[in-house]
């Protein structure tokens, strides 16, 4: 299991009044990295996935830890595994670092719905193979 | 225990190319609601909070189920309620509601910090107080 | 000529390292204000404008003077006027106001379109004539 | 004169009901852009120029002309040339290309300030020349 992994930069517009990422910013960094994983790892840009194959991934069910603020200026590592996979639901984990230590811990889990209906569907066997490869050690796929 | 509620509006810049909100837009959201609360319900303004008694409550734990979309127009009521105040850490549950319908549940670990240093100090004793009197029945205070 | 008038609030989410608005930030509240211009003053909400009725206002030009900036808690008071009204493009003008001051003066034109081929259609003659009531004196109507 | 050039992603978030960029978050990719060209052309990070340099560049004044939409997934080219810097104001032009089309046309006046008082304070030489080396042919250096 090799984890996808990408850098992010903490912009301007994603700091407050303190100097640290405004947490509506972080889940936005989430979303683009879950974009870029799409174009980088399965071949398809989001926007083809949504407006064409008329595919999405709304968010079901999150949980994060924030470890560690992040500032103005980081330049966090993210890596993102796969902790299941069911019929349409698709459980990733992100974890973003600031050199070695863990910032923050995410575990996404989004469904796959067809766009023109907003109802669940199953994830297409291709996609599916490709997020099995991402799955951690010692985690079972979902049902 | 009487939640405070309130009543937002899903915009146009909170919706994605489905129509149905985005979810960091949620989060904000989410942020907008603590900051009126602050300003309806403790009495003070969250940027004089932030600005001149320079306490800040960064998020350092959120457990959210999205369990029906929002929509583009959409008034959800957000009802918040306790669910727990540490020395320094707040536990605030946010719900919405479409008519009777529970749309989302979030559960937000906040930590008072010093502005200043960004180091987590006591919740002061005048909000811990309000912050008490929104515990739902059957919650403990966490020590 | 009465403007159209409201009141918003820079908040957390707004602001950035400096404690002052981010100026994509100030877009996004001059389209709330015409979000609200449209429930408020022509009696449709921005929802049902933009999905039933199908038409929206696509920005085609903007010309904006920052005078004084915009600090976290600010509660500007925002006027809208009309400065000219075509067959399908909307001249709106929007001026933020600090007490007497004026912190920010927006000229904003917007094109009537279909949205479902995107392109532009003539404003219906109900909304012509509410905007035309905002027009400022002095102005011409556009052609 | 060679301009700055970059690329920069269309992404789900920028996008509106309508599948194209809701106009606050072209701002957003304009903001983007002038950080990239700090870090990449002045060879400075912006978030060092703001929290280590203590300068800022707020916005004074924007004129932009929006002239094809920009639709989820486009990858505009964009053009950054200078057409003028003062003695704290800094004049740019950024040009957003969808293949040889102008799709955006935005003139960006920023103040140079000093961020500890908000007030304006001369463009250090180093980054005027660099500035300068963008300027457009025929452009006069505003005085």
């Amino acid at each position: 299991m090799k984890p996808y992994e990408t850098q992010v930069l903490v912009r301007f517009g994603d700091v407050d009044a303190a100097g640290i990422a405004y947490f509506p910013s972080i889940y936005n960094l989430i979303h683009d990295t879950f974009e870029d994983l799409w174009y980088n790892h399965l071949g398809v840009s989001y926007a083809d996935l949504i407006m064409k194959q008329r595919l999405g991934f709304p968010l079901v069910r999150s949980e994060v830890d924030f470890r560690k603020v992040l500032r103005f200026g980081d330049r966090p590592t993210i890596q993102v595994t796969c902790e299941g996979v069911g019929r349409s639901s698709l459980h990733l984990r992100y974890r973003f670092f600031l050199g070695e230590d863990l910032a923050l811990d995410a575990h996404m889990t989004t469904a796959c719905v067809d766009m023109d209906h907003l109802k669940s569907c199953p994830i297409p066997e291709a996609y599916r193979k490709v997020f099995l490869a991402l799955m951690e050690e010692g985690s079972q796929p979902h049902a």
